[in-house]
């Protein structure tokens, strides 16, 4: 990776689900966040998890290596997930994630996080630090 | 934008600033988060900002649109900053940081999360709802 040191890598996923209901129980997410945290090694300082009414769950783990979090739209069986982490294993933690919300179908974009050299013309827009 | 309904979006923000001492300074960092916030139009459930030793802070904000986080390596001038949203004014939160860290340089990627259906061949990995 010469000419690209990145300081993070972050997981955009999206996540549709066969059963909507595992995205309504907040206690559910939780343990399934705390359980990707630790397949990713991370390390957790703090979490949050919010139930919305009618129906949706956000949940939030602070990390030691970034974040951790997931927004759910159970009316369309759709979890919003995102893996941020400047080291561990992250692409384990969404795995741990999927395995346990039963995932039907994944779509993942990995964004580098904070490029400090940029390379020359690409498809991507690069941070350069200057 | 037929065809193409998006559940929330997301803005994945690299920012360069003149002075890496803002990016230490976790009191300053959760103002800055609030204001934008509110310039945003976000309703703010938690909050929960970590400062790091030696250096660098993490702060995210748990909205009821979704998340605003940042996460800052002083010691590069760096700050990743996310800002996920179902509605409100995600660009309007942004500048409000860009103008409260003083940022020399700023690279933002703009991501739909959660299209509910998919366009054709494109250049993005589109989640598919099926």
């Amino acid at each position: 990776m010469a000419g690209r040191a990145a300081l993070g890598k972050h997981l955009v996923a999206e996540l549709w689900v066969r059963d909507p209901r595992t995205l309504d129980d907040a206690a559910g997410l939780e343990q399934a966040l705390l359980a990707a945290a630790e397949r990713g090694r991370f390390t957790v300082l703090d979490r949050k998890i919010h139930a919305f009414s009618p129906h949706g769950v956000t949940g939030i783990l602070l990390l030691s290596e970034s974040h951790l979090a997931i927004h759910t739209w159970p009316e369309y069986g759709y979890a919003a997930v995102d893996v941020f982490s400047c080291s561990g294993a992250p692409w384990e933690a969404l795995e741990e994630l999927k395995e346990r919300l039963d995932v039907e179908h994944i779509e993942v974009r990995e964004l580098d996080r904070g490029l400090l050299r940029s390379v020359g013309a690409g498809s991507l827009r690069l941070a350069r630090h200057r």
